[in-house]
C-alpha cells in the first residue's frame, strides 16, 4: 500500500513529464492527479527533482524490460533483433504521431544545465540503454556477424545517440522519415547486416 | 536605425534562449536587456512566438555563414573540409563546457509540439543546414570520393540528424566522448574517409 503510493507517485510524474516537459509539471497536479494528499508527498520525496530522478529510473526501467524481451535470443541473427528493437520504437512513436519522443532526449536538452540530480540519473539511464545495445552486438561480433573494424563498444554508444538525434527531427518534420533513415544507414551500411 | 532595433531584439532573444531555454524567456527581459521601451516590442513583432521564429532564423544564418567558410573550397578533399566543419565546432562546444548544445536541437524538444510557427522555422533552420552537408558530399561523390552505395541526400541528412543526438548525449555526460565518436564512426566507418 505504501510503495503503491510512492509508485503511483512516480507514474504519474513520468506520463505527465513526458507528454509535456519537466518545468510545466508542479508537485500540485501530480499528487492531485495520484488522489495522494499534498502535505504526504515530502513523506515519499524530499523535492520535486527527486521526484524526476525516480521517474527517469521509471522510464529506464520500462525500456529495459521491453529490450529485455524484444533483444532475447528467439533463433534469429543478433543484428535482426537489435533493428527489429529499434522498428519497435518507431511504431510506436508513429502511433503517437511522433509527438513526446524520447523522455530521456527531451530531459536532457531541457534540464541537464540546471540539475545535477537529474543529470545524473539520465547518464544512468542511457547507460543502461547502451549496456543493453552492447550485449547484442557483443553478441554478433563472437558469431562473426559484426564486420572486424567496427567494437560493440562504439557502436552501441553511436548508435544510442544517433538514435536520439533521429528523434529531435522527428519532432521537427513530424513524420517518420528520420527514423526510417536511421535504420537504414546504420543497419544497411553501417553494420551491413542482413535484412530481417 | 530602425532596423537596428529589430536586429537587437533577435540577437539578445537568440543569446537568451540558447543560454536557457524558451520558456525562461520573458519579452521584458528581452526588451530591458536591448534597450528598446517594452510598448514599441509590439511594432516589431506581433508576438514572443514570432520573435523566436526570427530567432531561430538568426541562429540559422549564423550557423550558414561560418559552415560557407569552413566547407569552401580550399583544395583539401571535401570530406576533409566536411570532417573539420564538425571538429570546429566540437571545440566550440568544448570552449562552452560542454552546456547549451545547439539551439535548434534545444527548441525542437522543447517546443516542436507546443508552436506550430517555432516547429516551421526549426524545419527550415535544419533544412539550410542538410543542404550545405548535401552540397560537399555531392562533390566528394562527383570527384568519386564517396562510396558508391551511399548518396549525399541519405549521408547528408543521417550525419546532421546523429550530430543532433551526439550533443543530446554531450549534455548528460558533459565531456567530449560523444563528439569524438561521432566523429570517428562517421568519418573512419560510415564514410571511410581519408584521415585530415
Amino acid at each position: 500500500m505504501a510503495e503503491d503510493t510512492r509508485d503511483s507517485l512516480v507514474k504519474v510524474a513520468m506520463r505527465a513529464i513526458y507528454t509535456s516537459s519537466y518545468d510545466s509539471v508542479g508537485v500540485g497536479a501530480i499528487t492531485e492527479q495520484s488522489g495522494v494528499p499534498k502535505g504526504s508527498f515530502y513523506h515519499w520525496f524530499r523535492s520535486k527533482e527527486e521526484l524526476g530522478g525516480a521517474a527517469i529510473d521509471a522510464f529506464a526501467d520500462e525500456g529495459n524490460r521491453l529490450r529485455r524481451h524484444l533483444l532475447a535470443d528467439d533463433g534469429s541473427p543478433p543484428l535482426t533483433r537489435l533493428r527489429r528493437c529499434f522498428d519497435h520504437s518507431a511504431q510506436l512513436l508513429e502511433r503517437r504521431q511522433f509527438r513526446h519522443g524520447c523522455m530521456l532526449g527531451n530531459l536532457s536538452l531541457e534540464m541537464a544545465d540546471r540539475s545535477e540530480l537529474l543529470r545524473v540519473h539520465l547518464s544512468a539511464a542511457f547507460e543502461r540503454w547502451e549496456a543493453a545495445l552492447r550485449e547484442v552486438l557483443a553478441e554478433a561480433r563472437a558469431r562473426g556477424e559484426l564486420q572486424a573494424h567496427l567494437s560493440p563498444e562504439q557502436v552501441a554508444s553511436f548508435i544510442l545517440n544517433a538514435w536520439e538525434g533521429a528523434l529531435v527531427r522527428m519532432k521537427v518534420v513530424r513524420n517518420a522519415e528520420p527514423l526510417r533513415l536511421f535504420t537504414e544507414m546504420v543497419f544497411d551500411n553501417l553494420l551491413r547486416a542482413p535484412k530481417p
